[in-house]
């Protein structure tokens, strides 16, 4: 099924519409995290479809452990019913939490961990992880794969070419393991369905390349991968640690490789400047904690800079947030800078609320700018003033 | 002026509307609380306006504190603007939180204590009480008052008799300043306005009746009380440790003796067995933080009685939390007990906003049925039904 129709290709920025069987996406798209079946911060997903998001992630991880995708299964059918979502839905494998857990066991076949919960022991491997997201009923699944750290400790004081090299190795060991486990979690997958349902009613499963910064494993892993026929693909293991300049360099060198007609998402990422640049380079779909976390630790973005709403510049200031801005806080309540800097400053929900609304609005927007702009052909100059603008 | 029209009494329980310059209040009223410009829990204004609250209580010693009542009125003109409520504003004296701060020095004239900020000292009297209340642009003033305690400490292993004869001074001491602050509060008050002012535009200003639970005292305090023309009358100094049945007694004597057509306003009180009884004496007007706190604590209003949202064998409950309710959360959104359990579990901060705006509704909702009641003359039957069923 060609899940992706491009509209239009501005140098290598993308503007298509992703179709999934809860309905059409818009792309270039940033997908907000439900982690647990809510938005952080006390936002409905009424005010998130309001705001326009068209795909929110849920994390397979945290579902999992509570209140558990069989009882969610059970009970209501899915997680759009569960938590009262109606379009589509994304879920991770699991994998990225599980691998950053530091009571875990890894093997060939998956991930022995303790929950952060109550330390019980729990196994994850490709065809639980699907099996999971399969319950929760996601539109989009994710393989499970090992994300390897870009980092690595060094106790015994190795010299930084060997370090180098032990990390070169970690990181082909786990470019070995999510190319098995990436076969088992289609295999697991297909499975599921046999011929019963219609490719329209069918979720979609997306592959992930890993490979860390090493030009020779990610080209390993992107051939291996992209030679099973997975709905779209993922860049993984990026925005862990490496510099924006490292990540940049890998999307330079992947996106051309990349199937032109599958979607390509970039996860984890990132700021407003990292969407630009990976927009530019040809990536397709986001998640990020970033917006949402920033907002709740105050810092808002604006299509002039971030501000910092606890500075006490803003204890007077009776302006909006950003006079550019459409979302509800600007544009509708016009809520005074002044109200939320008092609000945040004492430690009230609603600032949460308002500022988080205002954070996952400014990044919708963005993405529908840069839309607009691919399909106007002036993505481009666009894009070096905009930066300029941001980086204030 | 006469504030107060009273429509119906049934038995000594009053249907009535009070006009303040904001508008008309159906009575008998709770008014939630937004202790610092917000509804605690993330509830928006306009949320609490759609769930049918009518006023709302501000509370001038945190807003004294921060942002200040002056930088309030300096740049929006008033609290009302500030945090975008446009219908009527009660402000407390302040009184109540600085006395029950620690490290505090009474006098004659007011109270020196210590911010519970950053410990800074400030001194709080009648004046500067009102004049904050009159920056803050409140609807309805109170009176700055000195509430007592209830009980007080035996340190020194006082026979019970001399305990309470003890507290009596204590609060024969109270009601006394208490009479010579109202009267400072109502002078300083006045003498705001002059003549500039149309008795429509002008906000109101309410006495408070203290004294314990001592049958004497309070009827002092009422007698000094009610000999100023003040526009509403409150009984302070309950709900703060006393049993119900004390606090219905105190009810029992002072309702008949306060001045009819004047608004009666019980401070501080209660849970929805309290209003009801407190209705059926004759009390207008409440207000309380247990709602939203109970909501923030799992704590549930229903028609059938209390639940607790944490507890187990919500973790597959399909139904709403209450099927009789009509709140957002249950007759919109129609969300599941088990979603909310979910929630509430994992510490989302969307479980407060959701269980907030579910209880802020019970209250108006039980608000608005005692009035229906008193106004079609079955309010005593539907009392002794309705309070077996929520006591359950």
């Amino acid at each position: 099924m060609n899940n992706l129709k491009l509209e239009k290709v501005s140098g290598a920025a993308r503007a298509g519409v992703l179709k999934t069987r809860r309905g059409e996406i818009k792309t270039p798209v940033f997908m907000p995290v439900a982690t647990r079946g809510a938005i952080k911060g006390g936002v409905s997903f009424e005010e998130m479809e309001n705001l326009g998001a068209q795909i929110v992630l849920g994390n397979t991880y945290h579902l999992f452990l509570r209140p558990g995708d069989e009882l969610i299964q059970k009970n209501f059918g899915d997680l759009h019913t569960f938590m009262h979502w109606n379009k589509s839905i994304l879920t991770d494998s699991g994998g990225f939490q599980v691998f950053s857990i530091k009571n875990k066991k890894i093997t060939d076949d998956g991930v022995f961990f303790n929950s952060h919960i109550d330390g019980k022991r729990f196994f994850l491997d490709a065809e639980k992880s699907i099996q999971i997201q399969l319950n929760l009923g996601a539109d989009i699944l994710m393989v499970f794969d090992e994300c390897p750290p870009s980092k690595i400790a060094n106790p015994t004081g190795l010299s930084s070419e060997k370090l180098e090299r032990k990390l070169f190795f970690k990181v082909l060991r786990a470019v070995e393991k999510t190319t098995d486990w990436a076969r088992k979690s289609k295999d697991h997958f297909e499975k599921s369905f046999a011929s019963k349902i219609s490719p329209k009613e069918r979720p979609q499963l997306f592959g992930i390349i890993q490979g860390g910064c090493f030009s020779e494993l990610r080209q390993k892993s992107l051939k291996e991968i992209t030679a099973m026929d997975f709905d779209g693909f993922a860049l993984g293991g990026l925005a862990v640690g490496e510099s924006a300049i490292e990540m940049y360099k890998v999307l330079d060198e992947m996106c051309p490789m990349m199937p032109e007609e599958k979607p390509r998402y970039l996860m984890g990422v990132g700021t407003p400047e990292n969407l630009i640049e990976a927009v530019s380079r040809g990536i397709d779909m986001f998640d990020c904690v970033l917006p949402a976390r920033n907002a709740r630790h105050g810092t808002i973005y604006t299509w002039t800079g971030k501000i910092r709403i606890a500075n006490a510049r803003y204890k007077e200031d009776k302006k909006v947030l950003n006079e550019a801005c459409g979302c509800v806080v600007c544009a509708d309540k016009k809520l005074s800078r002044a109200y939320l800097h008092h609000l945040f400053t004492v430690g009230e929900d609603l600032a949460k609320k308002y500022l988080t609304i205002h954070n996952l609005y400014f990044y919708q927007d963005l993405m529908r700018t840069m839309r607009a702009k691919i399909l106007t052909n002036e993505f481009e100059n666009w894009k070096d003033e905009v930066i300029k603008k941001l980086s204030v």
